[in-house]
């Protein structure tokens, strides 16, 4: 909270950033100032604009309105984005499977040739750790680890109260670590056992679908959902109605979770790992499984430390959030070489 | 070699660290200069000092001449511990299991009290990839991975030109991070499946005494030797005669290191990983599979990229060059927050 009240004071009273959250389908985006609270929100729709250039124009047009409303551009810090594959260090997005920009785009410089602010660049799940550190959960942490569990398995790691990016900018991609070697097969990546086979929303799913074949004598609620229609929300809402085959997906995906994050742990030594995204909804069904596996798989100087908690930004405004974060991210950067 | 340069000039021509490694058995000490040149080495019995005063005096007693021989304390401008268990934020060793201190030993304070310069710690793992960012194969480098394949399997994680200690101080232990879940008993831990308990010298030895029992009917080399005395060594002299069992315990080794590798690099996306330790003499026997097994199981975006390297620093020289480390890390912070 102290750093929430010391921006209000003097210059920064009237300073904006602007998030954008660039997702495969819509690109979402809000004007936010240092309180953390979002003024003007919009979204495009990302599928409309093939050509880069027509979707820059088309973010340009949407904004300018909502621009003039908080005082015009010079009260504009920079531009922040998040987006899938967003490389910190040179501003392009690479390779994104889920966008139809192909190959290496350099979105950052044509943002800022575009509008005339500073444009910074990562990927989502760094935003949201950024934005966790500074208007959510991770307030006044030097040492967190941010998980995303929705249709994917996302992260971004804080240490030494900076956002780790390693060489190349790509650092945290935890959604790829292996947990079983040899285990299920990555419907997207091709590798086997990664922590996003089992602990995504697609992941409790298919193994869902694996445990009804396999216990194909047992009754089940998840029976009365097409096979192929079970999502992990099917699942959740079968559990809480104590079905046991939903409980023991859960029992099993938390046990595999848990071991993951015991290895992180044992990685950076963070005071929390702070959990995000639609699978959390699962509440104690999943975290309890979790915590005990990971405290099982962990050294005894790591036990009964580590905070496991859940977002405090709303789901519909963290990734704006996060994103916005990288313009007073850089911001204090620069005044830390000027000075 | 910039950095080295610039240390020659002006005030720190003539300014020393001191540099212990503080070993279950020995503790070896040295006065070491910018250059990272180690002058008056010297070593007493760890195990001859049950009590903690003696110890301290003893080392005091060893030092004192050789502080007098290059200029006097008012040269030596702090001393750096490496140590089992040792908190860099605490400057304690705690509970470790190989030392006949138990418990929390303020061994930081002590040295201060004695010398009358600040004396910071950190663990072995840690001192040694200090001494390879400032001396060794990590110059130049602000992200990379320092792995010790010895006896045990230790690490020390620098990010952002910085070494990653975390929440607590423990940060990096990246030995008892599980590989394989259910996996191989750690002797030590209880831990099941853990890095260390196949990567490291004793694991390689466990499984060629299980390649053997479970091979029964094949020849081998390693049949020359009784049971319980074969060692990484013994395994390496067998393969490098061709030995087939040999070459496939190094084969299975470097599969389970570099998937563990690959994990690393996922986490934090290191420039380079620095292999450090009596195990590191296979050479290509374990490089090769080790390198073929972490590509395999990296996202395509981290593939070919990562630089997999044998640290530069002897190792006898290289406990005592990490911890001496640790003073000019210290200086800089406190130049940083002084200016």
């Amino acid at each position: 909270m102290e750093e929430r009240a010391s921006y209000q004071k003097g210059k920064d009273a009237k300073e904006f950033a602007i998030g954008i959250d660039i997702g495969g389908t819509n690109t979402k985006f809000g004007i936010v100032n240092h309180r953390g609270e979002i003024s003007n929100k919009g979204e495009i729709k990302t599928t409309d604009y093939k050509d880069l250039d027509n979707y820059i124009n088309a973010l340009y047009k949407q904004l300018t309105p909502e621009i003039e409303e908080v005082g015009g551009m010079e009260f504009i810090k920079g531009i922040g984005i998040g987006a899938p594959n967003g490389n910190y260090y040179t501003g392009t997005i690479e390779f994104a499977p889920n966008l139809q920009w192909k190959g290496i785009i350099p979105i950052a410089q044509l943002m800022t040739d575009k509008f005339g602010v500073p444009c910074t660049l990562t990927n989502d799940a760094n935003a949201a750790a950024l934005g966790e550190m500074m208007y959510g959960a991770g307030r006044g942490m030097k040492d967190f680890i941010m998980i995303t569990l929705g249709t994917g398995v996302g992260s971004g790691i804080i240490a030494n109260g900076q956002m780790i990016y390693g060489h190349d900018g790509f650092a945290g991609e935890l959604g790829h670590t292996t947990v079983i070697p040899g285990g299920r097969l990555h419907w997207g990546t091709g590798l086997k056992g990664s922590l996003e086979a089992y602990a995504s929303a697609t992941g409790i799913a298919i193994t869902a679908r694996e445990f009804l074949d396999e216990r194909f004598k047992e009754e089940s609620l998840l029976r009365n959902t097409p096979h192929e229609q079970i999502t992990s929300k099917t699942v959740y809402e079968a559990a809480i109605q104590g079905d046991k085959i939903a409980l023991d997906v859960f029992e099993y995906t938390g046990k595999i979770l848990g071991l993951a994050l015991a290895n992180f742990v044992m990685f950076s030594s963070p005071e929390a790992i702070i959990l995000f995204g639609g699978v959390i909804k699962a509440g104690d069904l999943l975290m309890n499984p979790v915590r005990k596996s990971m405290e099982e798989n962990l050294l005894p100087i790591f036990q009964n430390k580590v905070k496991l908690i859940f977002s405090e930004l709303k789901e519909s405004d963290a990734a704006i959030l996060g994103a916005s974060a990288l313009v007073w991210e850089l911001k204090k950067e620069k005044e830390a070489s000027e000075s």
